[in-house]
């Protein structure tokens, strides 16, 4: 689903034109940070640069796309020749896929005549901006399973169907280990799971029978047990099992509505006193980390948990104060001072401090300052062409390793003292003097 | 952007596959609803439809597809052939898009051979319920700004690229003039609105320069004025004005942060006293209809709002209770009683009655039944052919046909004594009966 060049917003448009007639093409440099942490995030997971780095590798306007423009009558044949003949040639670094990032650290940084830096910029924002939240969200979902597997399940209410998928790419990036979603399987080459709902054994006249039909055509399957009445749905599986003998393969149960807390112990005990211990508890139904880490916390016997709503709406965090902000054109740093909302000037670069294996600070820096720890910042495309490839699975293992060296409370669902994160005296005396030079020249 | 068939939970082919080694294949009906009104939402509004046939319209699996589903492994050769050649045969109903909805309400009605309507479920589920909620957000915020024009600015902060386009579209819908993107306006024909951003003006050397230059370009433009001090960028835009003179003719100034109440007041003097009663002030920055009804209530002289993220991702109301549910399969009435979630059996109707104008008490009914009020459920496709087209034009008139026969309180932010919507006693009947049946059967 390649988008198009009109996903964009009518002002980066009208700038474009304005900077082509002021014959502005010198490059500029636009960093995309956020300012501020939600409250319930200790950290955030950079996420989403595969999808800029597709829209920039093949980022042109077609035929009606130009024509649509001509007909608005604000843009003049002159712009509308050079949209046509438009390409994105610039550079582009960003945190390597599944790193960390706290506020004010770019995640991204785009290096362009300012034309095509200024037009890209809806797009870059909209997937990195979500694909960021999802995966952080997810994270924390996971870190709540302690071990327990995480699917997600979330499309139908997810927001819309390109959520739906980076949703589930999201889960998987941050160790869930897949998602319901078909169409996300084969994009993304994850792992795809799902059985019945409510409906097929709602269509049979009698739950028992429903359960004996799917278990025949898919032997090692998982039943929904609740559409009537959740133990009464797990005696028939036991029942089922006493009926099939050695041909029983169930997999596992899945609890989805009630008190998943008691239900599961229940549950567990009877399949148990059934001699079905290696029958599995599958739960879902209105969880989050919130609820997965009172459900572990309480050892309810549940071994895995397929995760919908709250995670693909991020509902507690749905949204990051994020910015692509201008920092430089023309080799000069570039200033903004709005309220609350004062710019650090400058291409940057984000200086990660490890001490026995754990981040213990990072400094942003100028782009090309020597300072203590790892530069985290990484080229992923020069001149237009993509110089790495996005690679999920390993984007999954960086993130591992990014949350090894994570101290715990960080890592822990409860808000935490922010992550040490600070500007380099350089960039300090930067702003500071471009202030000066400003209040001079006003 | 064609939504391929593999968008589906993985689920649903399998039960579709289990369905056709049973041989069922005769029709079900089922029905989207939402069982309980968000704490802030006193109604909801019907929207997506469109994408719903569009998507039923062109139903097929491509063959790279069904390559996908055969190397998984757990599909027959038998049932790939028959997706292969599967299309979406059945009838769909829906609310009119733009109807006012209330829970338990069908928005949207498929009746088709089991498999199909399975089949489907998680794209209808997935676009409906977006929309809705979406449409029905940004309603609030309309309905906030009192006669002031709304502009969906989200689409940076929308959760991916299809919320944004449904966005702007739902905004449209619900009364906002229109959107800042322009990908939206190419495809709903919706009216596209954008000047500059900050970034244009820290491009140039001086902000008084980039006003000028912009305006010389684009003369009635709206000019942003916070990027260094806001009154200061005021006081530039005057100096503009008089440097020009009856050349100037600049359309409005935009406040971007900042208490914009207050600074609404400082800004509208200043302009008056410059004689420019007719530059009109434009406000965004983190608005919704709280906001904006602060502003409005305090009589803060802004005429314009542009409404980005909060409208974008549904901050206060992210989600629904929403399910696609079998109620009724080769003629019988369909049962789940899973805790709290209690499903009433067969195809049904919603009576909605008017008196003096408004609409007072909605009663949901068999669909044959013969009550008092408007049925408001309308085919929309018959055997898989769309009956209607859904056009949003039309669809933004009948919205405000609903809103106008809707009482104040309900219309109102504040949360009011839930709209009246009962079932028939027919339908009270047909579950006691059903449920009675189930319990000698257990």
């Amino acid at each position: 689903m390649k988008t198009p060049a009109l996903f964009t917003d009518l002002y980066e448009l009208t700038m474009a034109q304005a900077y082509a007639a002021e014959r502005m093409d010198q490059p500029a440099v636009f960093e995309l940070t956020f300012r501020k942490m939600p409250a319930n995030r200790n950290y955030i997971v950079a996420a989403g640069t595969g999808d800029v780095l597709d829209f920039l590798s093949d980022f042109h306007f077609e035929g009606p796309e130009l024509d649509y423009l001509r007909r608005r009558g604000e843009f003049s044949d002159a712009f509308l020749a050079r949209l046509k003949d438009l390409r994105f040639t610039g550079d582009v670094h960003a945190l390597p896929e599944g790193t960390l990032v706290f506020p004010n650290e770019p995640i991204i940084q785009v290096i362009a005549p300012i034309i095509e830096a200024q037009l890209v910029e809806t797009l870059v924002l909209n997937q990195v901006h979500f694909q960021s939240l999802a995966a952080a969200k997810a994270a924390r979902v996971v870190e709540a399973a302690k071990g327990r597997s995480v699917v997600d399940f979330g499309s139908r209410r997810a927001h819309g169907t390109d959520a739906a998928l980076k949703v589930a790419r999201g889960t998987y990036l941050a160790g869930g280990i897949g998602t319901s979603n078909v169409l996300a399987g084969q994009r993304y080459g994850i792992p795809v799971f799902g059985t019945m709902a409510h409906s097929y054994i709602q269509a049979h006249d009698s739950e028992a029978d429903s359960f004996e039909t799917f278990a025949a055509l898919y032997p090692e399957t998982t039943l929904l047990v609740d559409t009537y009445d959740t133990l009464e749905g797990v005696r028939k599986v036991i029942g089922l099992s006493c009926k099939l003998g050695s041909r029983f393969r169930v997999g596992a149960v899945r609890l989805d509505s009630g008190d998943l807390c008691s239900l599961a112990f229940d549950a567990r005990k009877m399949l148990d006193e059934a001699g079905l211990q290696h029958v599995t508890i599958f739960a879902s139904s209105s969880l989050d980390e919130y609820e997965i880490q009172r459900l572990v916390d309480s050892s309810a016997p549940i071994d895995a948990f397929g995760v919908g709503t709250k995670l693909a709406v991020m509902e507690d965090a749905s949204h990051l104060d994020m910015a692509y902000k201008l920092v430089e054109y023309s080799g000069k740093g570039r200033l903004k001072l709005s309220t609350s909302k004062v710019l650090y000037p400058g291409h940057k670069q984000v200086f990660r401090q490890i001490e026995t294996g754990h981040m213990v600070r990072d400094v942003i820096g100028r782009f090309h300052e020597q300072l203590p720890g790892e530069p985290l910042l990484q080229p992923v495309m020069r001149q237009g062409v993509p110089v790495t490839r996005i690679d999920l699975e390993e984007s999954r293992r960086h993130f591992q390793c990014e949350l090894a060296r994570l101290s715990d409370n960080l890592r822990a669902l409860e808000p935490a003292t922010p992550y040490p994160v600070s500007f380099s005296e350089r960039l300090n005396d930067d702003l500071s003097w471009l202030r000066a030079e400003f209040a001079r020249g006003t």
